[in-house]
């Protein structure tokens, strides 16, 4: 690593372009893989990247969207997702994580969700980092605004019902869930997310 | 196959020993992959493997154990699942599905339902036969009997939850889910089943 980062240094630093962005997606799977996502820093990873640190705000606007891309190969920005969550009424929690989820997931034909599955079936750490990033980054802001008790627990039964519902509808394909449209699914599905969210689940 | 088959008439049908047991998940596993669940005869599977049909009974109990030992490598017999539902009371049914799959999975350290998970999002066709398994043979019988209407799509909704908790307890390991106790599991997940069975799900 030091080698290289010297030799990156003394080409110097990258401008703000295309090739800023992908050396900082390259760096950055390597250093999320070694350090994980909690010990991965955005100034350790545009290091290696030899480029400025502000650059990942600017093109990722922060860690998580980075992570998102470079490690999760999502085609969305996370930030987004809990923008649209969180301002969700708190009732409508259920079927606006369902929509959300869905719309998002079938926009890709389904493809994203099943490599991300991929990968975490195959690959200890990258089940690690997906926990830690949906958790610490995604679940947390959104449950805990709106859970009255219990939002760790709260949080894992959300994602039983989430990753379930893309494991029917784009890996196994199980058909009718996976040709219906997506009310009928959140007609269904979306009582169950706003029950783990708000609800009794003791 | 066509020489395999006859050297294997030549040396004449085996007897019903643990060797006879062995040549049919072999044939079985071969045979499966070629013909798919429903395509696959065990009259075909039991001439490949060079010994009588009726040792697929003998063994397996049916076409259904021998496929799930031998593609899906399940260590415990669908049939004695199938037997546990089947004999559930209507308004227990969701609790009697979180303890039986919990159960079941837990004593082989969820490593078994990791394995599949992997072979479904790595084989398309290992996605198909398991959809078709588990759908023709597992979840009609014992589904399309409680269910009011709409077995098919209500089965799928069911396939999101046992898929997603095994998910989340055995792949990702998300806690507090993934160390929860078996009652603290079933009176989160239970209702989410029993409605999905019996009750509204549009």
């Amino acid at each position: 690593m030091t080698d290289k980062t010297q030799e990156t240094r003394r080409r110097g630093r990258r401008p703000g372009g295309t090739d800023t962005r992908e050396a900082l997606v390259t760096a950055a799977r390597e250093v999320f893989i070694e350090q994980g996502f909690n010990g991965a820093t955005v100034r350790a990873i545009a290091t290696k990247a030899g480029v400025d640190a502000a650059m990942v705000n600017h093109w990722f606007g922060g860690k998580e969207g980075l992570f998102a891309e470079a490690v999760l190969k999502l085609p969305f920005n996370p930030a987004d997702i809990i923008k649209t969550l969180l301002s969700a009424e708190p009732d409508d929690i259920g079927r606006t994580i369902v929509h959300t989820f869905v719309t998002t997931w079938d926009n890709t034909g389904g493809g994203v969700f099943t490599a991300l599955m991929r990968s975490i079936t195959s690959h200890e750490e990258a089940a690690v980092m997906l926990r830690d990033f949906f958790f610490k980054h995604v679940f947390k802001q959104v449950i805990a605004r709106l859970a009255p008790d219990n939002y760790e627990f709260r949080a894992t039964l959300v994602a039983t019902q989430i990753v379930g519902m893309g494991m029917v509808r784009y890996v196994a394909k199980f058909e009718p869930f996976a040709s219906a449209d997506i009310d009928t699914v959140a007609a269904a599905v979306a009582p169950t997310l706003q029950r783990y969210i708000t609800g009794k689940v003791d």
